[in-house]
């Protein structure tokens, strides 16, 4: 008789096969779950492997559509960054996959969602607490924090082994020397060599963006057209995307033939680790320019001040840290949705050898931007002698200080 | 009988002289004052200018060491940018040269202080508040606010002609369509043909970076080393720099030659209009970046985030709205200089065409990146169970907010 | 003919029968306004003095409950606080004073608006930032800050040698030696001897509160219900009050007969200076705690903590500041009444002798205190053991943080 | 053989005394460890008993001292609250006895710490992040998160049996039905009947303040006199205190006899639950409205905005959450420190009836009040006129928001 039914997230790699054969070993019945978020892979081997394995059956969801016009969208929407570098795109993929799988787990009757993330990460995090706040009442079984489990399974050697025994098909492709994982927004690289946070990330690592020296020798420009901070239009040559899914990939392209979007840090995991990570995002970094440079032209500079300071972060952590089916998520991005209502207009850029240049900007829907008000040339509407008042009124606390330093012996003119 | 002596500060140039000449005019006696700031200058024949206008005296002081060590060092301490992209090269150099302006005005006894900075701008206001807060007893005469002068002198036109009629000898290179300052760290563009938000600033614009189109075909290798979040030298091939003007130069000499740097925004002026700024800023681009990198590695993570959220942005906004001479900006920078205890080590980078790249970092003081803890496949003192707890601890929260939703009929499972 | 049309907002006092007077003279027309915002006052007394000066028209208009459901209401859902003390009642109400003053000026045909607002105070800065945001067309006329008004009016003879020479029927009444605002809110005390800030106001000023010492020996108990952070019913004895003015005026007389709400503070004006201010707001400073109590009880942490930080705090400054009519006091309210969502149930509370207490709180809506999960005693659904996993994983950072400290030789043990 | 030596943190009470015996039951060696935060306690039977009950030594530490000056002062430095309620009494003191307790441990080799915690409380948590930061060599033992312990011990009843037979004197006083805890700061009250949030404390719960309506029938006046945010003298009538913990005794005397400082609230417990408490805190609530009263008149404006919004909040937060021995708390209380330079002066009070008033406040050490500067009569030094420049330049923002609104059809005046 079966221990119960599991939701098992699914890769067809030899970690998550081991999982699989694991689960089925120990008398559960597993359903096997796999996310089209735009990943490079072979998804009809995937299915008949794990069908071959044992799995009860087998679901594949295609979650482009959703990940780029509920999350990523929003990312680009409130210029989301982490630790001002890294743009999240795994963690913009999480809560759509999570959501999916809860799905699907509902859909078959399961009690169990299982997955293959390792103990130290962030991702193990994510899916957790999606899983939690979706369904409170399905289990998870996470094997690699399972004191029998990663007792079994102390190295590659074991999985091997363990493969060897249980029939499971191993690749013949030497494993690369690090881990990654890609969907539509980006590739990460991690672990392995790179662990050795001063050793630079060989030039073959990268698979999403051609190396800049290897990029053309001339700029390629484009535009980028915005509806209240959604972008609705890719233009580039004679090539035109308005839909959601075919525009971001047609700014992945332009950053990935140009090799924009490379990133290598060393970041803050959620669990308290510091750990190191090289990222390559070639439409998402395109696009966040173009929206944050279209907001210097229609945001109100007050407005956007509480934003970046205030959303932008919270924002980003929230999504960082596994925090995106939560009041607080909810909360934030409600502002976030507000704060674009006006976030309407054309960006024109160019991509060229690892960076990407804005060539102008225009906004048909917003006045916020005058040449006339900004002419230094012009005092059309506007009295000079009104910033004499604005000055000395701003200056009334500023005497006060200077005039206590000279009083206190420490005048500020001194250097 | 003079009206008063007047330390104006003077550059030489049209604007400047016809505000000296049109002082004397009025019956002041006119001190001039040049800040060398690493501008591209030739001081010697402006002193010879003013002198032969009829100044009284003509000072110029070298401002570059304190800018440096005072001013732009805290901007890389904190990672200082505003409103996403533009480094505040202006900004920073301001609070020095008005001190320095007012040391020269107390040393001569001058009643007021001058300048020629526009009515719509934002270095009247940065300069006026910090003469304000340095000496609340100097006068501010600014000409472009007053009603006599603006009157005058309506465009170029009457500037040329009151030039004729007093003997100022105008520049015969044609001026640039656009106004240009610079100092040791950047070189902004503003005005004129940019006035047009969606216009390409020309490629003969640019004068600190070289177009990332003409730039070596090779990367060029650095590194930067930090001591407590200070960069103390600069190493690259067999040059080595460790004084902080010499090494902040070397910075600015890479950046230059591979066209690292350039920003063309859209900002908001402090006295609240919106206008477009271009500005090349080699040396910092680079030094921020590496700062930004060393931190990832050495700094604690909530500590970044209390400094990221409420220190950076504070800090930037301080300076572009020219808060240098605040009892605030001493409150920020307190917090500054305190979090960077930890920040030394060395990044290794490499610039090309446009862009910057981290290679590698490591730093021998910092316990805080460990590649023991950071691996997957390592579990000394770590316990991957509780990590399961932590997950737990977290979700007790989520799971609630997941029941309510479902209590509420809208189930956070519904895509 | 006349030099135009002023809607003068019109007290009927003093000062501003003089403005009306002078109006005249220097040849405009003017029609007086009258908001009635719940004070004090003798509306058909007010109307028929400036009819009888010269206005051409008078309007009245009752703001009472616009005030009471627009803004009070915004301010109760987060708890709006100036400087931690200040309740904000004049600046609640300057808004929609503006507002209407702008619709009965356009109403009218007027060219202008006028006020008697002091140059060093925040009430002008209010009333002109809201004018010029609703009618940027309309132009303002402050005699108190035109050079002509303050040099003929210097002090309070002036007005009165100007009132007898101008028939202004001048009240017998003395005049309180400090100066009153006062709308359903509050009333404020500020100027005149209450500018010695340590000197204690003396009993009489109060008129909104009864002296704690000569309140009713007698606790008075009542309850406070909301609906998504809306007071929407009071309850008192056999009095119920559901109407939105209704019952916050039943809160007003509760507060009034205990004694409880009021201030003596120094606060920061928004241009720079510091000025003491005694308040006493009777309601509100009920209904903030009762809708702050309740808070605890159903509002998820993470989102309040978020709320206090970034919403409570904007929100305060900018109505303080006058910034109502704003792109950034629209994005801070949206997030306040998104917060709110949840805030439904019902305060128990008592007031006695200058101060309010929490006799208990509950509501039907929210599952988010339980009394199960919160007892020490019970562990049905929460296990322990989860809790040493979330101390662990917390922990990593900080063990970090002490052997560091060791290492430096500054161990965290020693005091 | 033992099995280590254990430092627990022994009160003399059930819970404590079942777990020292129990630990020696265990095996193990115990050394009792009971600090003196100033807690109502006959510290000397809490001696006898631990030793008769087998503990190998007892140690007591008055840190009534390092309390009030390390933490407390700094808690009336930045205005500490939680929640806008919460005063902190007890996250006050657990840094200091988690400290000693280290130290003792330390001192007598113990390879354990114990405690008698709850699984499901705040305090678990803050002694052993606290003891992880001190000396992350020692492990901990909390009896109240083992599953052997948990189960044998699933009520009082198993308590009382445990006792009787190993002869553990229980006291024949009956419980009260909640949990208490006092300190110098306050006494809390928690769990049993409090656990229905909408029951009201009875009367004789309150144990550091008398009832408001018990409380003299006359004010008693007393002042507060700070040095750099710190309190050093208080006097009331005759009686004068200097020191650091005579005056705030003399403060809690105060804040006893008159009723104030009671507060209760449902809290978020930093493990997500929420949770019913409430608290009387008599001389910490007096100290911190003067100190909050005294900064409205010396500190700067934007220096305590800043303060507020980021500093007050976290550290409140911090301590709270149990993050004393953290890099961020070290971070903020830098802050703290640097923003109190100026806050020197006196407040003059009154305390009556459950509440405290605010009389007045002076500053021999400040210049930012001044009279003249403040008062609606004078324009010494001030130009109104600079007020209209002031406002215009404000108003150029709120003019293109109301012109876009006009525009697009929802014109601001419309209410």
């Amino acid at each position: 008789m079966s221990k119960g039914r599991v939701c098992l997230a699914y890769s067809g790699g030899l970690d998550t096969s081991t999982i699989l054969k694991w689960l089925l070993n120990e008398g559960y019945t597993v359903v096997c779950y796999l996310a089209n978020v735009g990943q490079e892979e072979d998804f009809a081997a995937v299915e008949e492997k794990a069908l071959k394995l044992g799995a009860e059956a087998f679901v594949c969801e295609d979650l482009q559509r959703e990940l780029v016009e509920e999350v990523v969208f929003k990312a680009i929407m409130c210029n989301a960054i982490f630790e001002d570098r890294y743009l999240l795109g795994t963690a913009l993929a999480r809560p759509v996959i999570a959501r999916s799988q809860v799905r699907v787990a509902e859909r078959y009757n399961c009690q169990y969602l299982s997955h293959g993330c390792t103990g130290k990460g962030n991702d193990q995090v994510r899916f957790e607490l999606a899983f939690m706040a979706l369904n409170p009442s399905l289990k998870v079984i996470a094997p690699w924090r399972l004191p029998e489990f990663i007792e079994r399974f102390q190295g590659r050697n074991d999985l091997l082994k363990f493969a060897a025994e249980n029939n499971i098909p191993v690749s013949s492709t030497p494993k690369a020397p690090w881990s990654m994982d890609d969907n539509i927004v980006h590739c990460s690289y991690e672990a392995g060599v790179l662990e050795d946070p001063d050793k630079t990330p060989p030039k073959e690592l990268w698979t999403r963006t051609i190396d800049p020296v290897d990029a053309p020798s001339e700029p390629q420009e484009f535009s980028v057209h915005f509806k209240k901070g959604v972008p609705v239009k890719v233009v580039t040559g004679n090539t035109v995307a308005t839909d959601s899914v075919e525009l971001f990939k047609l700014l992945n392209k332009i950053g990935h033939d140009h090799g924009v979007g490379r990133v290598d840090i060393v970041e803050n995991r959620f669990i308290g680790l510091k750990s190191r990570g090289c990222y390559d995002t070639p439409g998402l970094t395109l696009a966040r320019l173009a929206h944050l440079d279209l907001e210097g032209l229609v945001m109100d500079s007050r407005v956007r001040e509480l934003r970046d300071q205030f959303v932008t972060l919270t924002w980003s952590r929230q999504l960082y840290q596994g925090m995106y089916f939560s009041p607080e998520r909810e909360f934030v991005e409600n502002s976030i949705v507000f704060s674009q209502r006006s976030v309407s207009g054309v960006v024109r850029m160019a991509a060229y050898r690892g960076n990407a240049y804005v060539l102008g900007r225009s906004s048909d829907s917003s006045n916020l931007y005058s040449e006339q008000d900004a002419s230094m040339d012009s005092l059309e509407g506007f009295s000079p002698m009104d910033t004499s008042g604005f000055i000395a009124i701003q200056a009334i606390r500023l005497k006060k200080f200077g005039l206590q330093k000279i009083k206190d012996g420490e005048p500020l003119s001194k250097s």
